[in-house]
């Protein structure tokens, strides 16, 4: 039989609807709070940060929301992305499992990010907005907007926390060759910013910064708006394509998902791919077990409280329901970037809170071997974040060989690791620890969660 | 109309065959000799290096040689690559050109190496070789055949040459990741490195030392090989499948090259897309320009003479007629190291003496220049060495704005840029500066050529 199997389906058949999973749920997420009043927020107190068109997709509640032409037509650079069966690890592994990954690294900016960045570009170019503000951590997110607005001629400025702006410097350069602004943060370009290298010149930041920096500057120009990259309703929405496409391709394969695993950060590619067959075992009784794996140390969803809280460290935003960590958590470093936010989008949380998800938590070390058994099984190096789900299906992959079953895995190979490979030499070189959060720094920062709706 | 039109080919359609043009030439070309002897090599002559199957495509004339089905079926992993029209980019550039790119960067290791690394691969586990060896500049093959290698399970030894070994440690990370060995070069481990250690310890090695010393490694063992990442008409030969799949993709367009441009190093991304074109020219009368674009530093084909020369340094190679700047000639530092070698490919060579393609140099920070506008317009970040393509094309096109007509301009596209960002750092740090060889020094090289044949 052949090692290489791969789905493809024809460009034609990219999906042309998102999925909202809202339209399904059993009970509606709790409402955002606006951070003064402790009321819900409406449409108009998102309006100075996002176009109207995105804040409708936040409160939507029909299944289905149509792909924009012009959005479907960029997603066919390298949409549908392929669905593989990984034939040589289930060998490398001697496992009865049929594992499959849905590979997004074949995006120009080498993950899924530029799914929602895409859209977000073309709903705001909609409106007329001619300039977009956003942060950026390791560098993901602030690419892919770039990559989307270098498409539809908007000009990009992303706040990247210094610590990342100085050490990932090729993330940055390819923001750059696309034509981004791309500029440290703290900045003195802000009240915000100013404030604090008034307080601390030399700063590292923090992503909590990087989002007061943002959309401080969004806000103050008319013709500005913002855009985040993951944990907001309409972020996870687009990311649903993921998971259209593989129940589409798997029904090629004349299979279904016994079980489907994401890694967790805020929670968009884990929706992506996990919320279309979340709401096929709500619909059609379907018993897949969806499991959200995250980093040990930063675990929001295994260890975190239900409970509302802000998504900045200034507390600038509105409050939202999830489980988080406190806005004033800071993980010890680890190489998964991406991974590294104190909160859990809400529909993600909500989800967790309702038992339709699993979620379970890895230290590093394993997951940089699973990636490597990966990589040499498979041929494609995983990006750190991605190597959590790699780790979480060979888990369950050695949990059929153990029980005797063939059971079918998804899991989402969100992005490849080209911009990570200083995580793979410190992995060689015997660098990296496992390491858990500090218990005491966790219950401080839960302590000092706010008191609404609590 | 839309901006992203990219035409798909079924993997059924993964072509068959390679495309052999030994088959269509008016005259073959010089025999290679052997360096002692000045006779033309046998295939005895090349067996301690290469398997039986590979030293006879080497010297086969049919015009298709088929493609070996788990060739082809590690070739579905990321075959058919898509090819562009770069709608975008002619928009920019306000072109009636037609512009097309095939986009190689989308295999596991991010260029067309592997075309020809899974093939090498194949033929050598078919024949019982438990370990190859090879040399890397910059890294590209090196790591191509890394991943060859773990999918057949064969042991790979890289000579890396030592300045881009401490330069470039990504690479590195991602051979080492895929389970080869890599080794800087002059290493302790082979009479030559330790021959060139003793008189310089701190060597800062070449591609030719590191050759020298992957087939003396590969020589004193009985089942080790050697494999050479371009230049050879079987490495050539692989390379192929890019400008077949290109010209069935053409056809789906409704459309066909006047123009077919690749950048030249070695010669096998540009062989693998022009050489079918070129058969088409020879056996069918089409008229299709071909241009074969060369950095202006290391310009071989354009500057260089048509003479018997040695493949390395350290002259243990046969003697091949190409375009050389001498085998001792060291270019000056530019960015696109798969392009700095001192001679051409025979086959390549041949052509144009032939008069069957046209070649020019270009400059490299014109290239970036080029290589950036077209990111910024289509999306990808190229590699340096393709950006000398994207150039070429570009001139093309505006060369088609100038005299008011559209004519279809197909270039290859040959890698990502993902790990050569430190090249765009620099660009923008305006820290490149274009560079002409030594003018004395390749007099000197030249100088120094072998007799044979001359």
């Amino acid at each position: 039989m052949s090692d290489t199997v791969k789905y493809v389906l024809d460009e034609s058949r990219i999906p042309r609807a998102w999925y909202n999973i809202m339209a399904d749920l059993p009970s509606p997420p709790p409402p955002v709070l606006h951070p003064g009043t402790l009321q819900p927020i409406g449409p108009d107190d998102l309006a100075p940060l996002f176009p109207m068109s995105l804040i409708a997709q936040e409160v939507a509640t029909e299944r289905e929301i149509g792909i924009p032409d012009p959005v479907r037509d960029v997603y066919r650079q390298w949409r549908p992305s392929p669905l593989y069966r990984a034939r040589r690890l289930e060998r490398a592994l001697d496992t009865p499992a049929r594992i499959y990954y849905k590979y997004e690294g074949v995006s120009p900016a080498g993950s899924h990010k530029p799914n929602t960045a895409v859209a977000q570009a073309f709903y705001n170019k909609e409106e007329g907005v001619k300039r977009i503000t956003t942060e950026t951590g390791a560098g993901q997110w602030g690419s892919s907007l770039a990559f989307a607005g270098t498409l539809f001629g908007i000009e990009i400025e992303v706040y990247m926390v210094r610590v990342s702006y100085d050490q990932k410097p090729y993330r940055r350069a390819m923001m750059e060759a696309w034509g981004a602004r791309c500029t440290p943060s703290p900045s003195p370009e802000t009240a915000a910013g100013r404030a604090i290298l008034a307080a601390r010149p030399d700063h590292p930041g923090s992503l909590g910064i990087a989002i007061s920096e943002a959309v401080e500057m969004a806000v103050q120009r008319d013709d500005t708006k913002y855009a985040l990259g993951s944990v907001l309703n309409h972020v996870l929405l687009h990311q649903t394509i993921i998971g259209i496409e593989a129940m589409e391709q798997l029904a090629l394969a004349g299979d279904y998902p016994d079980i489907v695993v994401g890694c967790t950060g805020g929670g968009s590619n884990f929706a992506g791919i996990a919320f279309p067959f979340i709401g096929a075992n709500l619909r059609e009784g379907k018993t897949t077990r969806i499991v959200a794996v995250e980093p040990a140390a930063c675990p929001s969803l295994t260890r975190g409280r239900y409970a509302y809280d802000f998504g900045d460290t200034a507390h600038l935003t509105p409050l939202t329901k999830m489980h988080t960590l406190g806005s004033v958590f800071t993980p010890p470093g680890f190489h998964a970037g991406g991974l590294r936010y104190h909160g859990m989008a809400p529909l993600v949380s909500h989800v967790k809170e309702l038992g339709l998800i699993e979620a379970r938590a890895y230290q590093q070390i394993g997951c940089f071997e699973a990636g490597l058994e990966f990589a040499r099984a498979e041929g494609i190096l995983p990006a750190p974040e991605a190597n959590h789900a790699v780790k979480g299906a060979i888990d369950e992959a050695l949990a059929c060989k153990r029980d005797g079953v063939s059971r079918a895995i998804l899991f989402n190979l969100c992005g490849h690791g080209h911009f990570d490979m200083q995580a793979y030499v410190d992995f060689k070189a015997g660098k990296l620890v496992d390491q858990d959060y500090d218990e005491a720094e966790l219950a401080m920062a839960l302590a000092g969660l706010p008191s609404a709706g609590a």
